[in-house]
């Protein structure tokens, strides 16, 4: 049984059949066809303001894209210390910016905390000598699968522009956040300051396509621009558009999401006495120890050690498609461990 | 009636079908699944050779991503002026490498000439104060619809090797290429001295698939490391593996690009007086005059302009699925004119 | 006899004693000193302008840096074919900018025309799919030894200006540029429409030393980030300001320059029948023919062949300090040949 | 009396001398002149050693360009969080390198740990998903004024040797550490695992003159490209090697960094009881308290503020020609307080 992450899920088949239904006729190129053209109004729709909408197929391209148009070669971009765009992307800031520099933040549970941003704005000079605050980057739901209040964002978005910095979301599992806090997604991102989110819709059913939304149209060619030139503008636009807009106009984000979040809220309550971190969207993280981790996989689970190989932790992420019995078995074991 | 591109195309049945088939259960991610672990046999087989094939969505990131292993950021590309990569990717070469510069090279129908590299070669200075001739980039089929024989790219890439360049194909159109010279893929790749090929399977029937095949492998580590850094490693590399597996298994890349050639020739013969280049893959380029092109439009087809405003050239393009009536109809109307 | 470069050149003694007088006493570093803050006055006073002055040490750094300052990194800088930016500096404008494109243009002397400018913007296609064009930059004078007029120069700058290009003049050799137009430096600069010069002063006299001049001041704030992050701030900044400072206040700019291009006549008047350019500055281009080339050197004059191997061209180039005997005896030894 | 740093110092009378002397008749340009031509033998006289040496203008060319040298765009770099690389050269690692991602470690006084390289080692997952760890920089003497000792180069080397990363030394400060060991320059070099060295000469008495030494000879083509593409090959080199060449050749490197080393220590006993770190080269850094700050800075003394505002912190830094009334009054007023 595999809890190794959302990424090994399939598509759902929502997301399948809109893809196969733009199977259909010559389309024009290159965002020029009707699926495309949709995307703005329809996540627009999804998001209650006017948005700029640009399909992608991966989350790295999203985060990187976004804040290469935040930040110039000699700004500095901050994140936790955990963050997707610090750890699991080879890099991929630094490239599309042409040297941004990333500044790792601190933070409980992934979270990043007003405190701690503060003080490492303050601390930053103000001199030609150094790179330039230019963009904060968030990430709802976290790595570490704990949630932003929207109150929490707002605080940390304000203090980024006060300070003239751009804020940037990235929301690859966006939809698990929305589905915990029972809210309206414009309370996590424009009304609570984000001027860009990287939407991601692959982890939660689709099959690679992710939304850079711009709240802020300002920034909209230079994106464009950067994006054809990184190789993430599709020939074939239709089918990552098609994507989009069966996730949000069909309702299998809010449906996917709300179902990997309970599971993982049933794994939660399962190992809660070894759990890391409070359980908000689909992971769970448990300290089972160097024994425990072995006798699981024994018994035919699957999942990642997470972090130091002596601390004995463990992810599981629960993904859209998880087999009915997947999560019940793994719960099981961790009740008799 | 569509020829704008073949890029309008829809995505062939064997290769939804295989997409489809491919969405089962929860399989790893970024690669290590088992559609991406066929692909270096599956191409291996293709080319009848021992290759390193990675996956990747868009032909801008499989041609820049390959120049930027080929070339240090202080190299020159050589390439035709009129190469997809010099005038259609709004600087991704530049963009990956950290800078190399293209060398533009003339060159009639869109081919490039042994005398016209030779002389470029020749004339460039070996010294410390300009970019270091790196890389030779060849498109096969080229971008006027034209094709190199293998001989052809024997001779270019031996000079390119004798003077220690690295060879680069953009075969966006390969297998029309392949398909009109009735010959083995390995004779105009590898064994006319090829050592990376831009492989595209999404004109030809694909939805968004590209294999980068390495025929030497002493490049892979840096490719995969860029590939993963510029957002183009697809966390869910199942889809876009199937859709290159079926492309090439099925023999949809064949059938397909004889279906187009054959129909660009018919367009040729039909625009015989006025034909620009040689008809040699699914691209017709026919000089009709400014009031001709009205005309045709009027019609009811819709294709390109090509080249400067006041030259009157159109291209038409055949794509895999164009509709049966389209091309007499075509043809009929070129006659008319 | 030494005819290879004005780079050979020793520092004349006006700006040696300048920058030895500046060697006294504990001077504010990075540019807070009393030499680099009267920059802006002094050179503001030569230009009749209010600008903005940067001392770099050398011309790479101040033509890629105000070419990074003008263009995005997916921008088309347009340029003569033998510009110094495009063979000279190893891909500079291109690493600087994070990859933007250089478009080669013809022309005769080295010098740009309207018509291929104009010719070369409207072939250039408006979309996405390209490099934007955001730069034009001018060589005064040329690397062929010859000198825009005012007139030409702002024909270029307006053409440039109405299509959304900012204009950049590469002064390597400007000085002798307006010794030879006797005109004030404004005509050929921000009264022609030119927004930022790479003022030198190397060649001509001094020791390293290179002036961005900015006559408008928006674009200031990244250059100055730009030239830190690139290394070339220097940490003692008084000595190259105070090379600059005498280079302008004392008037060796023009008595260097007039000497330099009044040699140049000379060797220009010897070789009357075999010149290739006009000769308007400090450089000479003759077609000697290879065996020619050959007596010369025999005969104990040193300079570099120009262009093809086979073409039999020779550059000589006049520095400020060529000893008094030197151009009389190669006037006589191109008399004899 | 300023304490502001050792870049406020002029350049000292035997490198000044130096350099009159190099101006002296037409010279080859682009280090093909004498003064470059002897560069190697010179400082591999001075580090006992074969060694390729270049000349550069500045400290923040000098690492940027080496440690693009050492590391892929992809590569991680590790150095010190207080290193000058991290935290006053603008992101210039990042710039030059193409993207490469710092990796601050903490480390008390300035010095990095063996403790703290294993643990980010061992940390730091082999996956292509993350940049690629690549160099090791360490600064000698650090930016805090302290020194590494020859056994924790070696460890330190010895580790990042083992794990694949090349070792680079900031040695901006380096007389002044090799002046504190009272030891061979080869000890905390070549014969410690440094694999390049960025030896400064500008604040310890040169005008602006840092020399990269390569003590492995097989990364010199790549550094020579780069460093030309990044504007930092000076045309008249003579003028930056006679400079390099008077500061080891005379021994001005030695007395300087003794003067400062000891007027140094001098300042360190008479702040003793404030003091934050050991005393090792010329900088000395002492918790003053916000009052006391303020009071010496009534009494005629400039120094920087150092670290977060409220901290109290001061750096006093001693310049090679620190007017000799200066110590003794700072020692007496920092009794006084």
């Amino acid at each position: 049984m595999r809890f190794y992450s959302d990424n090994t899920a399939t598509a759902c088949p929502e997301i399948l059949a809109a893809l196969t239904q733009a199977n259909q006729g010559l389309a024009l190129a290159y965002g020029d066809d009707q699926w495309t053209q949709r995307l703005d109004a329809a996540l627009g729709g999804f998001f209650g303001a006017e948005v700029r909408a640009f399909a992608v197929a991966t989350g790295t391209a999203a985060n990187a894209l976004s804040l290469a148009t935040l930040s110039p070669p000699y700004g500095a971009i901050y994140g936790h210390e955990e963050a997707h765009i610090a750890t699991d992307e080879c890099g991929a800031p630094g490239f599309f910016s042409g040297g941004a520099q990333l500044v790792p933040l601190p933070g409980a549970a992934g979270k990043l905390t007003l405190e701690a941003l503060q003080l490492a704005l303050d601390a930053h000079p103000a001199s030609v000598h150094t790179v330039q605050p230019a963009a904060l980057s968030l990430t709802q739901a976290t790595e570490l699968g704990t949630v932003y209040r929207p109150a929490e964002i707002a605080a940390l978005s304000n203090l980024a522009h006060q300070r003239g910095l751009r804020v940037h979301m990235d929301g690859a599992r966006f939809a698990n956040a929305v589905a915990f806090l029972d809210c309206h997604p414009a309370e996590v991102t424009w009304r609570a300051g984000v001027d860009v989110l990287s939407f991601g819709a692959t982890k939660n059913g689709a099959l690679a396509a992710e939304a850079v939304v711009f709240f802020d149209s300002d920034l909209v060619r230079d994106f464009e621009l950067r994006r054809k030139r990184a190789g993430h503008l599709l020939s074939k636009s239709r089918y990552v558009a098609a994507q989009l807009l069966a996730y949000v106009e069909t309702g299998v984000w809010k449906r996917n999401a709300q179902r990997t979040n309970r599971l993982a809220q049933d794994i939660g309550r399962a190992a809660a006495a070894s759990l890391m971190h409070p359980v908000q969207a689909n992971e769970v993280f448990v300290k089972l120890g160097v024994q425990r981790r072995q006798a699981l996989r024994a018994a035919g689970f699957e999942f990642y050690d997470w972090g130091a190989e002596g601390a004995g932790a463990a992810r599981f992420v629960v993904s859209w498609d998880q087999p009915d019995a997947d999560v019940p078995a793994l719960c099981a074991a961790l009740g008799r461990l």
